[in-house]
């Protein structure tokens, strides 16, 4: 029976719809490529990760490896090439598992997917997913690798502070106020109702009318206006409305 | 009962055992802001995610919601702050949830750990994990937001080339040759036992020998030495070892 580490194929199938969202070819290919690495590392090894593309391969590690992003042990590292390793923690030693585009002679779709030789509305899907349980782990290739080791260890976060213009926690190393309040940000700023605009959608940048305990009457955090802040972190009104955005 | 998503709390502390391997504050906190962003958010919309922070939120995303790093959908942007934003894929439209250190003054345990004023091994951890299960929601704002739209789209790859110094597949864009070839690894440069040396760890880059096709003899991709190509991606020999490092 096809095994993609403690699942059997069908399982794992199941496991990669509910946690990805779809089967994905990438994530097909992905479990045999992070079997095969984690059958070369030695049981009960404390082990890391890397992918080397953000598409799929991350999804199929964090399934089937102990290592997630947010626990870090999984490290997304864009080289773009579509090859992961598995390596021991603190000596980096471990192996590197990458698709061999020289085996893909006999899976001319799995070769199209790989290098997206048809748009995917023309990509015959069965037929990939097929060709890719049929060829399993011949399509990979592992090489033994060591991890640098700059890389091997986490980056210590350092002291933590309130940002002087959010008033959020943030890593004092990062400067005298955080990165989003220097400009690092990805929210476009919208103006707030409470500027006597009509747009309803409140200003990214938090504001912290200097309320320092519970109980207090602050600005709710979804439509600006006051409440007491023992209703919740916005205000009953807001508690029971989704998102609503009303233009001007 | 306390719920967290479609989780009652206890089982909710079981699928953070098993996906991140501890049950960490910062699930527990994430797990409280997940739910209270998802809540604010249309049902049926198609969602992405916004981790602000590399530490733990995501896997609380992950947990909660549809969105992966594997599927592009949650991207982690790292501002340095434990703060989410969940918004509709296409508009960029929904909300930001943050931790509000100004409510934290009767949560102290909670206060110690975010700013980081007790090294690891003096907090109480059972202390932070009741105070956290206790403060709940509480401790979270939320704030209605709109993604910039430059970064709603996911960028295309473009044309995939095979890579002429190591022959993987590689998003052309990224120039005449792969972004490792260009130096950019994260690996050390181990000397090749078929380069008569006694050190076993190979060479990072992947050796393509003129292969196209299956059912040739090439060199195995874990001992280097050669073997038929159609016993698999490594020699039989290797195939029945885990990783192995002989020094000089």
């Amino acid at each position: 029976m096809t095994m993609i580490g403690p699942y059997s194929f069908e399982d794992y199938l199941q496991a990669v719809e509910s946690f990805h969202g779809s089967v994905a070819p990438g994530l097909l290919v992905g479990g045999f490529m992070v079997d095969l690495a984690m059958k070369r590392m030695p049981e009960g090894a404390l082990l890391n990760a890397i992918s080397e593309t953000h598409a799929c391969l991350p999804d199929a590690i964090q399934l089937l490896t102990p290592c997630t992003v947010g626990n870090s042990r999984l490290k997304i590292i864009n080289f773009g090439r579509f090859a992961l390793s598995i390596y021991e923690k603190d000596s980096g030693e471990g192996v590197r598992v990458f698709m061999d585009a020289g085996r893909l002679e006999s899976w001319p779709t799995i070769r199209a997917w790989l290098f997206k030789l048809k748009p995917k509305a023309e990509q015959n899907r069965e037929r990939l997913l097929a060709e890719i349980r049929e060829a399993g782990q011949r399509l990979c290739r592992v090489q033994p690798i060591r991890v640098d080791r700059q890389h091997l260890h986490k980056k210590n976060k350092g002291r933590i502070s309130s940002c002087i213009e959010c008033g959020e926690p943030y890593p004092l190393q990062d400067g005298p106020i955080c990165l989003a309040c220097q400009g690092a940000t990805v929210y476009v700023s919208i103006p707030d109702r409470q500027q006597g605009r009509s747009m309803h959608l409140i200003l990214v940048k938090p504001q912290h009318p200097g309320r320092t305990s519970r109980g207090l009457v602050g600005n709710c955090g979804m439509c600006g206006e006051p409440y007491p802040e023992s209703d919740g972190p916005v205000c009953h009104a807001c508690q029971g409305e989704s998102v609503r955005v009303i233009r001007d």
